[in-house]
């Protein structure tokens, strides 16, 4: 059985990505680094698959340690997860975000290096990499120039720069995405549709007057559906070429006041919208929306889940959620 | 008089930089940071210019006492030349090079942004930011699209997209340098213009056989003499435009081996040249040439010194130097 190592494993794409290895029996040996527990509970889904001893709650910046994890586990495969992954975040904190989004990859990428053995790396890009684009450049295709505009993209753009040259310099297997904007069940409310599905809940909840709360409404974004992405990971783990990069996207862009309205029709539930400019950030992208034909040409992948589905299936973590309660800061 | 705080000032370009301001008389209190003493000594140089009270032995990398240390000197300016600087030495050690030349840089600039004052900041950055380009692009233009092919490149072009993001989401003043290969004397014999006039030394001590080692022969560079550099960044500190980005070059591409012929003419010393294999790097940039015409517009400065000059200044060092002892490791 192939050594699957999920860096990030405790997050919300590493929590779907086991749930889908279960539900397909996929042969895998599971083994987890993330520097926190869990939300979702993996322990007793199945305990063969991932147990205690598979786990390891360890800072990926901690070079020493994850160095001697990852000798023990000597994985086959590197599922590359773990990232701050927020943009508005990385506003908050440059320092810390660009430090743990790209030292920790740098690390793990490093230890393969001196292993000098044939692990296959899958490294986790985003979209935002892309930065400011001309409406001529859409949908963004993978050979488009980078022109990142804050701190969490610089950090992507210098990772993927990273495992291209310890790809073709060092000879190491590593084959790069480029993540659009995800959504789907158990996603923090940092991140924009979670934030806007979370708010319907509480409405219905009536714990919340008709007001959806939103940044700016006019930003578009390519939103794919977590199913959809887990399974593209799995895909380019196999199929994905060394030293390319791949977008991961519907091909469709959404703008946010659209997807509050889309949901609101699909609902009749009559909503007004307050955009709230504490919540802007100094520079942002007007609109995002990427060409999936590449990653369609290598491996077959198609985005399946229908952006309604996507909302509903939300709509109802939240609304099953104790709504007024915190969210789980650690689920992201 | 303007606070000055210079990082990497116990280095090759911190050295000239510093010999330059006592020469010119230049109205700056000037302030160091360094994790090394410097090998020249400017204790003894001028005391009221750069006295012990106004050096500051520390690793940038450690975050509150480099926040502790800028707040305390509180400068008007800061000129960032703290860095790993050789490619070689990035393929060796990776993890290092990329920290070193990321992550001391964001302290900097986040200790300022935390600070809110408005201190103007020269990022130094480097032509190995261009990366693999082709004939027709060449002399290299700043907008040209950037491809970096080493982990020093990378780290390079982190900086300097952190320095835009930081001059245009948070509104400090940085501008930006791309500096092509110096040259000079001091400069540690890492570097390769400096290694083979090293050799051109020990032959005419009777050190060594007229044999020069170099790695490839055929890779063009752009050389640039560090006092010419010197001044373009004393130049850049007082007329760079803010979040502008300026190449510092010659203009001229020189192969090495017409490096080696050169002065082989010049000295009249016949020569043969041996290229190391073991010395070639994973990838390399086989032609690099600058186009200066933006620094030239915006300040007014032109590269003074002729190449002969840089390469006799350079093997005259040498020939004063035990060039049979080994090279000050620290002084790069």
């Amino acid at each position: 059985m192939k050594r699957l190592l999920i860096t990030g494993i405790s997050g919300f794409v590493g929590g779907h990505f086991v749930q889908s290895i279960i539900r397909d029996n996929d042969e895998y040996e599971v083994f987890g680094i993330s520097r926190s527990k869990p939300s979702w509970d993996f322990l007793t889904i199945n305990p063969k698959l991932l147990n205690y001893h598979n786990f390891y709650l360890a800072d990926l910046n901690d070079i020493p340690k994850i160095k001697s994890i990852i000798e023990e586990i000597n994985p086959d495969y590197i599922l590359h997860l773990a990232a701050q992954s927020s943009v508005a975040e990385s506003w908050k904190t440059p320092v810390n975000s660009f430090m743990n989004n790209t030292n920790i990859f740098l690390n793990i990428i490093d230890t393969v290096r001196t292993m000098e053995n044939s692990t296959r790396i899958l490294s986790v890009g985003s979209s935002e990499q892309y930065g400011i684009v001309s409406e001529i450049d859409l949908p963004l295709s993978e050979d488009r120039t980078l022109n990142p505009a804050n701190p969490y993209a610089i950090a992507r753009v210098a990772q993927e720069q990273l495992a291209r040259i310890y790809a073709t310099g060092y000879g190491l297997d590593i084959c790069c995405t480029r993540s659009f904007n995800h959504c789907g069940p158990g996603q923090t409310d940092r991140f924009v549709v979670s934030a806007i599905m979370k708010q319907f809940a509480k409405i219905a909840h009536r714990l919340q007057e008709p007001i959806i709360q939103i940044g700016r409404g006019d930003i578009v974004r390519d939103f794919i559906d977590v199913h959809d992405v887990v399974r593209a990971y799995k895909l380019l783990l196999m199929q994905g070429k060394r030293g390319e990069i791949y977008n991961i996207c519907s091909g469709e862009g959404r703008s946010i006041i659209d997807v509050v309205m889309l949901f609101s029709g699909m609902y009749h539930m009559k909503v007004e919208v307050h955009q709230e400019q504490s919540e802007f950030r100094p520079m942002d992208n007007p609109r995002i929306i990427g060409n999936n034909q590449k990653i369609q040409k290598d491996t077959g992948w198609k985005p399946r889940v229908p952006f309604e589905e996507s909302l509903w299936s939300m709509y109802e973590y939240w609304f099953k959620q104790n709504v007024a309660g915190t969210d789980n800061p650690e689920y992201t």
